[in-house]
């Protein structure tokens, strides 16, 4: 039996869920609706930003078989893919808004559909965004979403100053951690079989520890490619380096069941943490410290080049730094 | 040799180029800049909207081998994937001000990134347009455009009365005549290549239509899908009926030549035609008619359901509806 149209394929699983179920009011501004002046449907969304905020905006592609196994559940892909889309708002912290969807599929198929569209739809409600627009393609399997969110003080990656301490949220390496057993190269005990379901298809985007942190961070951004190479992009936008205490450096409880002795590595290294990174000027150390946030200390900004490795006070050398898709 | 690595990739071909050639002043609005705060290069991009407008956006998949051949001349896909955009802000009557990019390539092969790049960039360039941000992955070829536009008085789809004129710019059936010519089923004349490049690879968004029509229309929106399809979508949308005299219909020269005596069902059905189909009412007909602008009366909208053709006053049956993904 084929699958429904594409017109019929948008209004069935995604105009009327968005129009019915999906349409958040926890947005924490609660602004999200209201922006909306016109959504799915006609040649463009129209919005109506908030007033006095800026917009953040980000894009990213996941494709089947390089960010996530064509044979995932659907509900579950567009899990990943929406959250790994809010990170980079969290990153600056910035409240969601809008999002949109290009999802480009071999085939409509039902099956498929109706849990991906309720995945997409339970994860938007969640944070409180909304599904504006989007495009429905035929070809390998693909989603690409782009969100839109509203700040007043945005968190960039530019702002450190040397002394800042660094800070990262949770803990690392359980997205790397996970992978092998995603892909189902480890088979996992049950406790790592749900660390794993958590870490690589419900990331949580970081959007409270942002919001605390807001008023008290120089610089910071999502760690999605590992701590190693997205730290360093806060050392080249500010013009500055970095040194990290190793042993200081919180890692997941998957990473070590999983990669051992490899552990550090990973969390260096392993990238899809989704936590944030972020860089405090000595005098707001104490402020923050009130909070009892998630956060831990794992180094200073200085004025040298690139980031420096020491575990136990001696050097220690990476191998690799973060992941690049060329 | 290895092409460049993600992160050079991203800087080499595209921050570097938009944030020197790329950067338009030539916005009709002339805002396009001052609302980019921070473009390509942190987790989002930050945009401050310009105050009193409303904003559009809209995104679209371009998927190799399904809406170009994946080996056209790179030059020609990236004009081609920007202009199909820039069609639904013209549609929207929305003046351009950012898009975004998301790329997916099998390969990072500068022989491919340059020209592709160049053409990106020159496409912007002369639409006022800036690349504010995007995302390369790995994975079979496929570009995504996100663009945003403003508008003051959006021309949507749900606007028409019973009664209004229906009107096209330009003429039809090119986009779909041409499509034989650019996968090589047919040879094509030289004259025939000349307007197979124009309507394929250049297709003109219609923003000068757009802009002139913007206080006389009730609704607008592209033709991308064919006329019946698409004018099937403000009958739906303003809960109306449509009539169409197919005798005024402007045929594109090139597809008389390819289609012969399939060029009226090519004009009605084909696709990529990227003019605008729009409603008038009655009084607003002299004004219009004073502009002069590249535009026909075809028909006109009634309170019945769906759209009638007629040929010389006899009911005429096309074959088909519109393009479909699935």
């Amino acid at each position: 039996m084929p699958g429904p149209g594409e017109f019929e394929l948008i209004r069935e699983y995604f105009s009327s869920r968005f129009q019915t179920e999906g349409q958040p009011n926890s947005g924490a501004q609660g602004y999200a609706n209201q922006s909306v002046v016109l959504g799915i449907g006609d040649d463009c969304a129209l919005l109506n930003p908030p007033t006095g905020k800026i917009l953040a905006t980000s894009v990213d592609t996941l494709v089947a078989d390089v960010h996530f196994p064509a044979s995932a559940d659907p509900f579950r892909i567009a899990s990943r893919a929406l959250r790994v889309n809010l990170s980079d708002l969290a990153g600056m912290n910035a409240e969601p808004l809008w999002f949109t969807l290009a999802l480009t599929l071999p085939e409509s198929n039902p099956d498929w559909l109706e849990p991906f569209a309720r995945g997409l739809a339970e994860t938007a409600h969640a944070y409180g965004i909304t599904l504006i627009g989007g495009d429905t393609t035929k070809g390998p399997l693909s989603i690409t979403i782009q969100v839109t969110g509203a700040c007043d003080v945005p968190l960039r990656r530019d702002g450190a100053s040397a002394g800042d301490h660094i800070f990262v949220s949770n803990t690392l390496g359980a997205g790397a951690a996970a992978l092998p057993i995603v892909l189902g190269d480890i088979e996992g005990s049950p406790e790592q079989q749900q660390q794993t379901e958590a870490a690589y298809y419900f990331p949580e985007p970081q959007f409270a520890v942002a919001r605390a942190i807001g008023k008290y961070a120089s610089a910071a951004l999502d760690i999605s490619d590992g701590l190693l190479g997205d730290l360093g992009h806060i050392c080249e936008a500010s013009g500055l380096g970095a040194e990290l205490d190793l042993e200081r450096l919180p890692i997941a409880p998957l990473a070590q069941s999983v990669k051992g002795e490899r552990a550090l590595q990973t969390a260096l290294t392993g990238g899809d943490d989704y936590q944030l990174c972020f860089t405090v000027p000595e005098q707001h150390l104490r402020a923050l410290g009130a909070l009892q946030l998630p956060i831990t200390a794992i180094g200073r900004m200085n004025t040298e080049s690139g980031v420096r490795c020491r575990l136990h006070g001696v050097d220690w050398q990476p191998s690799g730094t973060s992941f690049q898709h060329f």
